[in-house]
């Protein structure tokens, strides 16, 4: 009787850990490329300016591509931290693990994308609507990936189902304030943004004098 | 006696698995410079855009380039992990090997090219021959790499000859399919996308109830 | 009672450390785009050009990026080692070490900017100051990480009190030193380039005669 | 008495190690943007091309930077293959080292500069004679690490004088055949191109009927 493929593919959790820090560094130094710095030729301006007319005619100008830097980096970073947080507690992985894991990268590396998309019409709701939906994509694939490791017994021994259980409603929880800063794009899409980066830099922080400080 | 440099060369398979889990990760996310976003200006439009026109004039422009970053993910998802599997079941390498695995990445970091190539000419049949002769090489360089080690005795002891047989069924196999999709493209460029990327698809969710599931 | 999300998050420092050298290691490389090579069309000149010709219309011209692509690479070469030497004290790490590093990295990927921008204005006081804070942020955040890891207990038992003392004078003693640099700019923006690449040279190459070596 | 930070800096194989892959990856991959898809508006041709336009508008002009792009992976897969063995023969790193590699990796990332350089001016000698500085760099940066490691006792025990001889012979062999490539660009850019390829299949391939073979 033949070996099916599917038995033997697989399963280096090293390997899928070293591709996701792969892919998650490149996406995070590629953001850095939305800050691109006009040049005084292409400014039409003389190639000696004063810090004056440079703050004015080339700095100023990036904010928008800062805010989205930061906010973008800080959305990496909780959605690496969460990932490592995951892989951390399993003990091995197989090739359907392995799959819905480079959905979950395909996710990341839309959101250099995305980040662009948000600096280039900042005033624009479907923009925001747009990063929401990859932000979305990356909880809804972290989730998956969880309840299937669950399913699939990839879980290390230790790993109690309190301890489960607290991975999925950290994800449910910060999910729902995503939507919530989605939908206040209807207002305005600075208020969308602010909102963003407070609930991201509270996954940062994580303040201990804080209700959300148990989720 | 001197001692000849290819006796010492070689031979760390930690290290071939960095470099290319390495250059999959840029690779895969270089491909999404082919999402560029078109700025206002550039464009002719004011810089406020309602929503109809951003979808209109930026977003709904991109789909070739999204179509294409969906297929060519996929791809190099398929490959990596096939690649992966490969290298899991050595117990290491040498000099030879590692060439053979240079060649295989230098086919991986051409695929970001190939895809911009359909994205920007997505129907010319020649821009698909092309990304499929990438395709094809991938496969052939894996397969020639699974003989190579084979027959210098670089497979771990556990890998019977039935293993051996199902990496090297499923490359041929998976290679047919290509083929058949790089056909298509006489009939219609759209066909041969439609038919790549399920083929991927059944690549990395193997459906059980299917007659392929036995590749 | 249920399990807090902050105690279960984590603690890889094997993954902590790959992301560092994946985000230096795109972030050295990404210099490389400042130098970038303009055509014969671009420049309108016949496509074969005297050897005299390549250098006074291609190469030349690109000295500012040059030397601060060397500059760049120094500084990302310091603090890469430096980062290192810290992490290769330490027995582990947690959530909040963790992001206290990917606040380093944030300022590493924001690198090629200050690059770009101290080589397109290099006459500019302003762009240097935009440099040296970009330095700065990274000298700060190396020694926050420096100090917490110390108060959390996160260094190996044998990482004596004289050794941490020794890192942080070593950041202490280096900071200075690049604000003579930038303070320079007052004088010359050249007068700050030489000093710090010559900072960072003493930082490489440590010669024993030098009263710095204590440092 | 002050601990001195040179005796405290350091020293992780495995972290210059995966830096080394890193930047080998990014810059093999970046290569590819070399070969860039003229899109049809910019050659202001219709947006659906027959093949026979496709292939001499667009794929044709690219011959330049596909041979350029083969040459130089080819160039990073020896230098790599190269470092990897002499890392392979080392039980440790200390900061010395590791300077030296930092500046072997900046000589790395350059590549794709002078790739594009002789892609771009692909009949110019002055181009060829850059490019073969660089390489030119790496051999004696890899010379003078392999020196240094032997006076500093960072190569393992088994590494003998004879081993380490021939590691030295293989960059001193190689080096004058590139230099003889860089002197054929007086006669032809082609002839110096064909022959730097030639030597680096030979130092993939080392076929075993071949006097080369012994070096």
């Amino acid at each position: 009787m033949p070996v099916r493929y599917r038995e033997i593919a697989g399963g280096s959790l090293e390997r899928l850990a070293a591709l996701s820090d792969g892919i998650f560094a490149v996406a995070m130094t590629l953001l850095v490329l939305g800050l691109s710095v006009k040049t005084a030729s292409e400014l039409h301006l003389p190639s000696t300016l004063s810090s004056r007319k440079l703050w004015d005619h080339v700095l100023w100008p990036l904010w928008p591509h800062l805010v989205t830097y930061l906010m973008s980096f800080l959305t990496l970073g909780v959605f690496w931290a969460g990932q490592q947080t995951q892989l951390h507690h399993m003990r091995g992985t197989n090739r359907d693990l392995s799959w819905i894991h480079l959905v979950f990268l395909l996710c990341v590396s839309l959101m250099p994308f995305s980040t662009m998309l948000v600096a280039d019409y900042i005033t624009s709701p479907l923009a925001i609507v747009v990063y929401w939906l990859n932000i979305a994509l990356l909880g809804a694939v972290l989730f998956a990936s969880q309840r299937y490791a669950g399913r699939a017994g990839l879980f290390k021994d230790e790993v109690t189902a309190e301890v489960r259980m607290a991975m999925r409603r950290r994800i449910v929880t910060y999910q729902a304030l995503y939507a919530v800063g989605a939908l206040l794009s209807v207002v305005s899409t600075y208020a969308s943004i602010g909102f963003i980066v407070a609930v991201q830099l509270n996954a940062a922080i994580t303040p201990r004098i804080w209700p959300l400080d148990r989720f």
